[in-house]
């Protein structure tokens, strides 16, 4: 199974990249390739001082769709409709999105579009045959690449299918020590994409840093 | 400092005199003061037969807000708005809101009214200024009643006056392993109470029971 993640260079897809590239064939998106490629290089030469190798090849948005049975949109929310415009071939693939709809005033706060949540706005923007969920939504950028760290926490997954879901959550159990569980339809992703303006307030009023979350 | 419970009955009222009684001077209400009475009694006696001490009275729900430095409205959304209107008397006080506006349909999902969360209908339904914060909102009532077990979850308050949330954090820290932290002005509250339904939509999509939630 090959993983693309559209915005590869983007922080949370380079955090992603370096964790999944030792683990999954992955291909990397970015809108210039040659970003995607330099994100790649430096993936590689990270990991191969540690010791792992990894499978890595820095493409284009398009092709890290094309190349891949499971797409993560690793982007910002306002460049959703933008970056989707610009792609097709979405059809057969697992599509996941991690993108929180939030902004920065005074504190963090949630703003989903009309659609309710930002993966429901994913949803109406594919085509109707694309298995969707969210998962991911509340891995800080930076836990993400602090690789001598493990990732303590727990993933909730949203999705219709049943099938998608699963793959899904058996990807989220191979990395590090995340633990996914089932949150139920794609219907109720704004409950999880809250959580990280949610935590982030939460790290910023207690003095803290990069808060995730358990389940127990 | 004196705790008021109103709605002290119900089934996380009961569960939360279990745990504070032992801690606080408690005065538990009810819409009748015999039912009242008698939880506190069973508080009384199950303490008694652990070798604990409490202070713990049973009132109408009216003199839990009378006698109470710290109020707790520990009753479901939809009696918020019924009971408030029969009782006064809040303008001293600090209110304690864990109340969740949610539904079960085919899954749990968060129904917030038109003011965008339960604590900020309570902040409209009182004076202004009583100091209203949010707290205990995902703590189920089965772990407040299982006293053989400690609370080992994390409680988000959001609250706009610093004094009053201090107090509050102060109350949830002393409450077995509980441990507050600060979530921010009472404008973000309902990214804590779509908390609850979250919690539970996971625990019953991955057969677990009574989830909670830590930060870390």
């Amino acid at each position: 199974m090959k993983i693309g993640i559209v915005g590869g260079t983007g922080d949370i897809g380079e955090g992603m990249a370096l964790r999944l590239s030792p683990i999954f064939d992955l291909v990397v998106g970015s809108r210039e390739k040659e970003k995607a490629v330099a994100t790649c290089q430096m993936c590689t030469s990270t990991l191969k001082t540690r010791g792992h190798e990894c499978s890595i090849t820095g493409v284009s948005n398009q092709e890290a769709v094309d190349n891949a049975d499971v797409v993560i949109l690793a982007i910002p929310f306002k460049h959703v409709v933008p970056t989707l415009e610009t792609l097709h071939g979405f059809e057969d693939k697992i599509v996941i999105s991690p993108v929180n709809p939030m902004e920065k005033r005074e504190f963090f706060t949630f703003v989903p579009p009309p659609e309710g949540s930002a993966a429901l706005m994913v949803k109406r923007l594919l085509p109707p045959e694309v298995k969707i969920c969210s998962a991911f939504n509340t891995i800080a950028a930076n836990r993400w690449k602090a690789l001598d760290e493990e990732l303590s926490y727990s993933v909730p997954v949203c999705g219709d299918d049943d099938g998608a879901k699963q793959e899904v959550m058996a990807i989220v159990n191979r990395i590090s020590q995340l633990k996914a569980f089932n949150a139920g339809p794609l219907a109720v992703s704004s409950m999880v994409e809250s959580l990280t303006p949610l935590v982030l307030n939460i790290a910023r009023y207690n003095k803290m840093k990069d808060v995730g979350i358990q389940f127990r």
